[in-house]
């Protein structure tokens, strides 16, 4: 099993994502390829301790900033870290690639490298949020897929539902689609399609709308959304907690300050493209090397349990 | 002052209804007018202690239950206790209506009873989110206004906007749409429309997108956002919060749990039906005796400080 890691992508790059992954050698036996400027890399790795025979660096001269335009910097920089490290992974040489770098980027490097699956209009990204302990919730798509139609919300449902299978082992996930009410009235015009579509749809097992507070009660193993909801909804939880660390910060001892962050679902790492040709696995921009090694194993579970088959599958394309 | 309560409407209706109001009574030295079957309120009644010429019991035979369809319980009971309460605002013996009951027929309620503000398409729901002390931001539209026109959004923005003068006294709230990104390019297609708009929009305060977390960060005194997206957010900060109460429950002070129970925003209760020509005030359905107290303080707070009448100027309808 041989990781890709884009070296150069991400606000800490790349000191801490070069620990992640030097991290994840040590940690799950894998081999790592990293990808970036040899030179800053070499540098970043002197002084590590990890096995030199389960890490290669492979060059690449270009990154693409966090805040550029995916599909231009794509075009301009084909020798870009991201671009290099997803071709590894079209190359067959490396199962997996994983990035922290501009989001943006990664799933465009994905569907122009790797390219779509069969029927999969656009790729979507899947949270796994944990919740109790041995609990967690799917949440998908947080990418950027705005304005979804019906049937790409039912095609994230069916994405999810594999993915689910994969990381918790189900055999029917239960998948709920987000909704402003449980009952099958309640939804935008789109949900209310993709709703009716998924009653119908065999394979699944779809439990119907699930509402907001759901996501953390753990109702449903997977929650369908479309990308501007599922954005801001991550986006409010993380103000949100923001907000309590400050208030609480100083009444709290230091064990239920590490218990409270243990629900930073931005540092758990490792949220993988679903419905290119490949496993491709995008870690947060502020992303620290504990989060990087996790993303690493994420991308390990999806090789290991053939997700791309699983998808495929789902989707009635293999 | 004399504010109607609907004593009928929410989970713990009557008791807590009654409680809570005539707690305001005694805390705001206003009036109350109770809403309901005169004889199960007369029992919550007794026994409590206020000044009785602060109090009236407006008799009303039927209940909307939280689940019934809005428009159609609306079209069958005339004689519901939100109808009558409502209908109290609009012949002037009540300054404004408060209700923890069904939030869609309150919605109905106001605009066929009350009437919308000459050019307000949908009438929204907007949330007071208290952050840290003297901060808060307010969310609309948190009601059930999904698939919302772009027009329909700078209308919200306008009236969060005017509403936040009331609140803050701010002369020019700062307002911002919530979107996955805060580039002017980020957004779904009636958020992209809407933004557009409101650049051109004079006499608001517009600073752009804010993305999720902002709305606890207070980056600007208004958000806005489609009903659909506002329930959805809210109510997932409200399972994330319960998911935390319960991991750690065990672990906190009784100190730190009340300060954390403070950002149960359910529970701070009132959130102001925008649109319409007068003041009801909606309180979340499990609200206790504290929660419509600050119902019936932010209807004073409404009608003190002319919440219609600023609403009306903002638009432009004045």
């Amino acid at each position: 099993m041989r990781v890709a890691v884009d070296a150069m992508g991400g606000d800490y790059a790349p000191r801490e994502v070069v620990r992640g992954a030097v991290e994840a050698i040590n940690k799950l036996g894998i081999e790592v390829i990293l990808v970036g400027d040899q030179e800053i890399v070499g540098r970043e790795l002197s002084g590590l301790d990890y096995d030199r025979g389960k890490l290669t660096v492979v060059h690449s001269s270009q990154v693409i900033g966090m805040n550029e335009h995916p599909a231009l910097a794509l075009r301009k920089k084909k020798d870009s870290s991201i671009v290099v490290a997803t071709g590894l992974v079209k190359a067959g040489e490396a199962q997996a690639v994983v990035s922290c770098g501009n989001t943006g980027a990664q799933m465009a490097a994905g569907v122009f490298v790797l390219g779509t699956v069969a029927g999969v209009e656009r790729p979507a990204i899947a949270a796994n949020i944990p919740l109790r302990s041995g609990q967690n919730t799917i949440l998908l798509d947080i990418g950027a897929n705005v304005d979804c139609k019906p049937r790409q919300l039912v095609q994230f449902a069916l994405m999810g539902s594999a993915y689910a299978s994969v990381v918790n082992g189900s055999s029917q996930p239960s998948v709920g689609m987000l909704s402003n009410g449980e009952e099958e009235s309640k939804g935008n015009q789109a949900v209310l399609e993709a709703h009716a579509m998924l009653k119908k749809e065999t394979g699944i097992n779809f439990i119907g709308n699930v509402e907001g507070r759901d996501i953390f009660v753990g109702k449903s193993e997977v929650v369908v959304c479309d990308g501007f909801v599922g954005n801001v909804v991550l986006k409010a939880v993380e103000g949100f907690m923001g907000l309590l660390m400050d208030t609480l910060k100083e009444a709290l001892s230091p064990e239920v300050l590490r218990l409270l962050k243990s629900f930073d679902y931005n540092q758990v790492g490792g949220a993988p493209l679903l419905g290119v040709n490949g496993v491709s696995i995008v870690c947060h921009g502020s992303s620290k090397a504990q989060t990087v090694t996790n993303g690493v194993k994420a991308a390990v579970q999806c090789v290991e349990n053939d997700m791309v088959g699983k998808l495929k599958r789902a989707l009635g394309v293999d």
